[in-house]
């Protein structure tokens, strides 16, 4: 059991949390503050006002051990302008990425890659064509990487947004 | 030129800013932090890690003065994590969202509205249905009010993720 325990507490364990908390300036410091207190980095963070309400949902995606993403959950449910915290078991995620690639590059494959990802293209200048994608987070890592080949100026992404299934 | 000064000084604009930040546990709160210091919500945030790089890219979008957000952006630059910011101007903005309705509603119906908005059925279980959309953020609150007729049972925005054209 002991060994059990070593191993749970020092693995590693990619984390999904939704935060609600109260749509206030000063919230999102605090729920940060948190991660960052611990020498926690925060991957991917997306925040966005709860429709019809005075709440905002955060989605954080984090890399920690077990015992220490208990312990910063807890935490969060002790702080006054958090109503709830969801640890995400079985969700769908989605993340988006926009591209910059020079105008040069065969824009036909571009429209069809961006299309297999739920994407378009989105604008086209005398310089550069920008297209997106939207998919799961696995899924836009493998698009940046066929895209890779277009010589990309610009890559930008949205962080995760998830909900339980 | 006083009334004109006044104007600036008091007229509140939407603004998209994307700062570019060493990837580190602390930097994301130091950023908050600055908005919050001066009483200035965050309505929307992302933050995802730039491919092949120690840098994170954060996208914020605020309501403020102008001149406020001037002295944002001045006190960002001097942060020493903070390599960039931009204040956009003319950019690309992609939404998503992710709304769940009970499994009574009419799934074609659904199927199409999500299409319309860049988006799709993700989930299907015996109680509810997952569709997403990823559009301009004008659009994706249209999408919202229209979907609104299929009583969602829950909505998860992204937040805005955004490229200058």
């Amino acid at each position: 059991m002991n060994n059990f325990k070593d191993f749970y507490d020092s693995e590693e364990k990619r984390e999904v949390l939704s935060v609600i908390v109260v749509n206030k300036e000063s919230v999102l410091s605090r729920v940060v503050d948190l991660f960052s207190a611990r020498g926690y980095n925060i991957d991917s963070l997306t925040v966005a006002p709860i429709h019809n309400s005075e709440y905002s949902r955060m989605t954080i995606i984090t890399n920690g051990r077990a015992r220490v993403i208990d312990q910063i959950v807890k935490q969060l449910n002790k702080l006054v302008p958090v109503l709830k915290v969801i640890e995400h078991k079985d969700a769908i995620e989605k993340d988006t990425v926009l591209i910059k690639v020079p105008i040069d590059q065969n824009l036909s494959d571009l429209d069809v890659i961006a299309r297999a990802y739920n994407g378009a293209i989105q604008n086209v200048t005398h310089e550069a064509v920008v297209i997106s994608a939207t998919d799961e987070p696995k899924r836009i890592e493998n698009f940046i990487k066929i895209i890779e080949k277009f010589k990309p100026l610009e890559i930008v992404r949205s962080g995760v947004v998830s909900m339980e299934r």
